[in-house]
């Protein structure tokens, strides 16, 4: 009998009790003995709970109890999940969470405590939520270089995007309903439609593809808020659907890796065009197999405490014996923030011009629409910096652009 | 340094050689010691070969060198593979296998093989070719229990479908471009277009979701010579796309497992219907996680030899530790084939009776179309036996069923 601890009682954590009872059986054969969740830490009060006999509101009872082997952090943030998750690992135990905040913002450092420790630190559910995408990506690519990763790791904006496309629906009201929903929250709904949690998980993805910890504050992030029905309709007329896209891409020719989060269009015949609601998608090349995509259903309770209680089984098998090639180094924050220096399409939506001075001031291109004071151009080819240096020309005569996307190549 | 031998210097076995070399530095870092081929075992004369030295021609070389830890079997079929591999894992060495015949006749008994001398059994390229997906089904989703698998597994045929649907042409045409290709085998392409390369990979699947051996002869396997260009062209007026789809679902409420191999409809708002060329895809349900997809360019010497290799590195790392869910029970075959008890829609396409006959004799339904003698139905809703029936009676009217294909739930 393996006996677990579950730090964190809210959605996913209580998901983890109860994946681990539903599936016993086969959890059972798999961990090689019965896995049972011995504690389960959270400040709240659960003395009603069924369950109320696990409950604690010390982390030291965990770390006194020898039988506690592996410790599943669901509690979400940093504050108390980094240095909880530190006492544990410092402590021999191995720990699996899908806290994306803290391996985003933490991982190298956590990932070399749990190798003195000789434990495991694992996080297959800070990506793409039941999702196997880092499993398959740091062992079955075992014998390939991934020179690039494109994603598409949040639900909620999937599922606005949807609406928007689906049902002629604007930001906002594609929005209210993701709250009704219980996808977005509602309070702050920042974290996902300003990308800061695709950031965090490309921060992830491009931490394992490149080695070195790569800080999400370093990844120039950008939400939808600025994308309009008009948009969605363009890039239809384009054979495109507009997505936000998380993106890692290896520095070529000695330049430096890139890496971002910004709604892009995305052509039609790109695997990651259909793929809607909420679900997930990573697509990554590797230099020996080519493409391969991971498809599934990102969040939910189940899905992700799934995708945890795997990674328990993992660490009970084998400790931290399997996970030597599931490492990045640590690396000093950059300067600034990561630039792309590659040459892209581009869409302008603009304001305050005519749209005939638009091939001048950004280069060739054609136009896409030019309706209620406002004109889209599809710009052939051009750098970051150029389209930088045409926002300056159409700003120097009176113009605005209201919004710039890259095409993904 | 870790020392491999490879058996088989054909195209996947020279990939291997290929890939352990262009990717050495990673390799080495992921396995934790660089990894040197030392022996290649081929029947053939290699005397000219840049790496002569490498070549032996008796497998007790390999079995009398204690430095070789893992050996990898890429000679294909079972006359040379079967032995070797049993005598390489009862010596106590790890085996990474592409050979899906193999695993799909004498799996269970490998296993047990390599479980009892403490060796591991890999054979992530023996499905979806270079893409993850025995992996991450095993390991990721051992906290699901998988309820059914849909996957289009044979690049060759998907590729003949493609082009069928394209380019409006016939069958034959498309083989003979699929055997200029290389796709296809010249002398006898009915591996593919027959199914029985599909049915392995199936029977690997289905053995691993129910946990014991599902043999390939007891699965239901049908190609794909009975499609028509006129049958491809009906199914995207209905909204599908033709595929050929390896399938197992568990039983329900006490009925046995079901699996087969048979060209389907697939409808286009199903992840397979778009995946298009060689390209492979399996989904799979899991309870906890709902459908996952795992995408990717199946066949091709390299993307096939990086999933040997990443194998190679695994047995390495962890040797028999790691994989001991990766594995199922010997089962005793089946008297007969698994049988489909599920109602599906079929379309049927009919000879030699007018369609006016068709609602009688086959149940509630639409015309497709009528023409060239032909008419093409949809029945609504009906298990197999009870298609079995209506062809009957269509018999005794003078018709004959040209073509009947299940539509995918």
């Amino acid at each position: 009998m393996a006996k677990i601890a579950i730090m964190g009682f809210g959605t996913v954590g209580s998901g983890v009790l109860e994946v681990c009872r539903r599936n016993a059986a086969s959890i059972a054969r798999r961990a090689g003995e019965p896995v049972e969740v011995k504690y389960i830490l959270d400040v709240r009060d659960f003395s009603n709970h069924p369950d109320a006999a696990l409950f604690v509101k010390s982390i030291d009872t965990i770390l006194a109890d020898p039988e506690v082997k592996v410790v599943v952090e669901t509690i979400g943030g940093t504050k108390f999940a980094y240095p909880f998750v530190k006492a544990c690992l410092e402590s021999g135990r191995s720990v699996c969470t899908s806290n994306k905040e803290m391996v985003a913002t933490y991982g190298a450092e956590l990932l070399a405590l749990a190798r003195a420790n000789n434990a495991a630190f694992l996080f297959e559910a800070s990506v793409g939520g039941g999702t196997p995408i880092i499993t398959p990506m740091h062992q079955c690519l075992a014998a390939n270089h991934i020179s690039a990763i494109q994603g598409i790791v949040n639900g909620t904006t999937n599922f606005m995007l949807t609406k928007m496309k689906r049902e002629n629906m604007g930001f906002d009201a594609a929005l209210k309903i993701a709250q009704d929903l219980g996808y977005a929250e509602t309070k702050d709904p920042g974290d996902d439609v300003d990308g800061r949690d695709a950031c965090r998980k490309i921060a992830i993805l491009a931490s394992l593809a490149c080695g070195h910890h790569v800080y999400p504050a370093a990844i120039p992030t950008r939400g939808i808020r600025d994308i309009t029905v008009a948009d969605i309709a363009a890039a239809e007329g384009l054979h495109c659907a507009i997505k936000l896209i998380a993106w890692y891409h290896e520095g070529e020719n000695g330049a430096p890796m890139a890496a971002g989060v910004e709604p892009m269009l995305v052509p039609a015949e790109n695997q990651l065009a259909g793929v809607d609601d909420v679900f997930n998608a990573v697509l990554m090349q590797g230099d020996m197999l080519g493409d391969v995509v991971f498809y599934g259903k990102g969040a939910g309770k189940l899905p992700t405490a799934s995708a945890v209680v795997a990674d328990v089984v993992d660490a009970l098998k084998e400790g931290s014996a399997v996970h030597d090639s599931l490492f990045w180094q640590p690396a000093p924050p950059p300067e600034g923030q990561l630039t792309d220096a590659a040459a892209h399409a581009w869409y302008l939506r603009v304001r305050g011009v005519p749209a005939a001075v638009l091939p001048a001031a950004a280069g060739q291109g054609r136009l896409v629409f030019d309706k209620d004071g406002e004109c889209a151009y599809l710009i052939e080819k051009a750098t970051a910096a150029e389209v930088d240096a045409a926002e300056q020309k159409l700003q120097v005569l009176g113009g605005q652009v209201a919004l710039r996307l890259k095409m993904l190549a």
